[in-house]
């Protein structure tokens, strides 16, 4: 195998299946990145068995071959070389040489033969959605996975296709995050993706307009974004029938403004995430809503203006399940709607129907 | 007590101070920022009683008084809110109400009698010098002290004032670091301050021209800077004979463009790392350098072209100690002096002579 590539073009490559590598494996092969001479480009490939990514490079390739490296050494000498031409061949004894104006390095590989093949995906029916569309609804839901491993299909997001609509929700048992994008459908589908899956591919993708492709099998998710493919496996299991949870009606409903909101429960928060769940405690009436915490470190005692309509109403939750959604709120004002102080609240942008955060209160010791 | 003071200028007297709080302490008050509000202004005091910084800040003094605050508590607070004016007053059971705008926090403090006073220092002769060579004098000795307790001296760094200079120097056991700056004096001095000082003076004072004020005594230092005092304890001891260990000659001399060997040595480093120490061996002959260096994970071999007169010289460094300092020069090109391959290198800019660098080799096991 040899072959040559400019260094900063193999740099962009190796940064980007460099993000499947394992970090902490039993198999020693996974902490490397399978290079693969074809004839006018190289494919690389990392996985850790659960997310692989494969990436197409251009590169003038004088014998064809392949060959696994380590991902770490091989990623800092190629990000150290200057801005050329980079040889690299394979030697006697699995030796890798590689070769950038005055530097010469020669490192061991691994046997290319032992490197896992990712699975075939049948491209048979594939959707498209743009790029920043995915991003953002990724970006909306994701925080709401659920972080413990005993209920495996919470740490994932669902992401349901019917009627030319995209469904993605989360939810972790505290909270549920439902976003929703127009997507050109004939078939509907219903998988669960990995959470770590999803942040991957949301580094990935660009924050613009351009496609991504999806392709959903029974077990394996795969993304086409240009020069990439990233092939997941899906979380086997039933996911919570979320509709259900969704509440269809609210006796008190209050618009503010999200940077306001905001501030005041980060502020509330100082004092209250000494105690155990940072509860903070919202009085809702006429035109303010009064947000209040208190724990041994001291008390506050915030006050905001609002549109309101309905119910009075005293209800008090978790600040982090509201400070998390309102730091990826993209519109200037909010909706809050209650029932009841024992029933969930929901959060909504005012501008579209496109997102629904819902969160579980807090029972008041009062109650 | 009771003051008001802008948000803004007091989180920047807190951001000040707070760099003296005791993070880790047995004494609760050291956690805390002293607070005393007087006439027009605010004094801020933090201490972990071996560096105090007091800074004074503009206020509207209502009632004079003190308190002591939970520094990373009242931080966030006065972070948070906000940009307005703050109003804060002492109430009963040592309760510190803050209001701004339409939040208020009632918080706990301590009780002011109970913070350390900082200690007194008489400033009848001082020195001046401008903050951007002490921040540049700092930056180019500071990271050559040694982190090894068991020799207290050699964790600070010796300021000596002679004959108008003012010379700071660090060594570790391995390499030597020493900066000249002109000073006006009349008494020649000689000091060693901790390194930790250094560092925090380094990010208290700016890139200008402005001047720094030191006063030493024996036991301790005090810089101003603006509204900003900062006192420091001394290392005692007596300092290595530093003077003693310079070469006076050379047998080969090496003029070589910084960039080009700090990116070689990194480079070399990268398969050196696995060994003990970082093994990258220099062969300077003619008009080029080979830095070559290799491990179980790989060799390296680079080539630089170089100004070269007196004897060919094979020597090998350690390249951690060679990175420090080619990291922070800020000349295009240096010097390398060498006499033999047992005796120590030195490294100094092409440009002055304010700079000094020595390093001692390690045996080659042909040697």
């Amino acid at each position: 195998m040899r072959f040559s590539c400019h260094q900063k073009a193999l740099l962009s490559s190796i940064n980007i299946v460099q993000k499947a590598v394992s970090s902490k494996t039993t198999l020693p092969i996974l902490k490397g990145i399978y290079i693969e001479a074809l004839d006018n480009y190289l494919k690389l490939v990392a996985t850790d068995l659960e997310i692989g990514i494969e990436h197409i490079v251009e590169a003038k390739t004088h014998n064809k071959g392949s060959v696994v490296v380590d991902a770490r050494l091989f990623s800092e000498i190629i990000r150290k070389l200057p801005d050329a031409e980079v040889e690299i061949s394979l030697e006697e004894n699995n030796q890798i040489y590689i070769k950038c104006e005055n530097s010469e390095f020669n490192i061991v590989s691994y046997n290319s033969q032992d490197f896992p093949e990712l699975p075939t995906i049948e491209e048979d029916y594939s959707y498209e959605i743009s790029q920043d569309l995915f991003k953002n609804m990724i970006r909306q839901t994701v925080f709401a996975t659920s972080q413990d491993e005993s209920r495996p299909v919470l740490t994932g997001a669902l992401v349901e296709i019917e009627n030319d609509t995209l469904n993605m929700v989360a939810l972790d048992g505290y909270r549920l995050a439902l976003k929703k994008g127009k997507i050109q459908s004939h078939i509907d589908n219903k998988v669960i993706i990995p959470a770590k899956t999803l942040s991957e591919i949301n580094r990935i993708i660009s924050d613009n307009e351009e496609q991504l492709t999806i392709t959903l099998t029974n077990n394996h998710a795969l993304f086409v974004i240009g020069n990439t493919k990233m092939i997941s496996r899906l979380l086997e299991g039933e996911f919570i029938n979320y509709k259900q949870i969704l509440p269809k009606e609210y006796k008190s409903k209050v618009k503010v403004k999200t940077r306001n909101l905001l501030d005041s429960i980060e502020r509330a928060s100082l004092v209250a995430r000494e105690g155990k769940n940072n509860l903070v405690k919202f009085t809702i009436s006429d035109d303010k809503m009064t947000i209040t915490s208190n724990s041994e470190l001291g008390k506050v005692h915030e006050q905001i203006y609002i549109d309101f309509e309905g119910e009075e109403v005293e209800i008090a939750f978790n600040s982090k399940y509201l400070i998390d959604v309102l730091k990826i709120m993209e519109d200037e004002e909010v909706y809050l709607e209650f029932t009841t102080n024992l029933s969930p609240g929901i959060l909504k942008p005012v501008s579209n129907d496109n997102y629904i955060y819902l969160i579980l209160p807090v029972r008041l010791s009062s109650n």
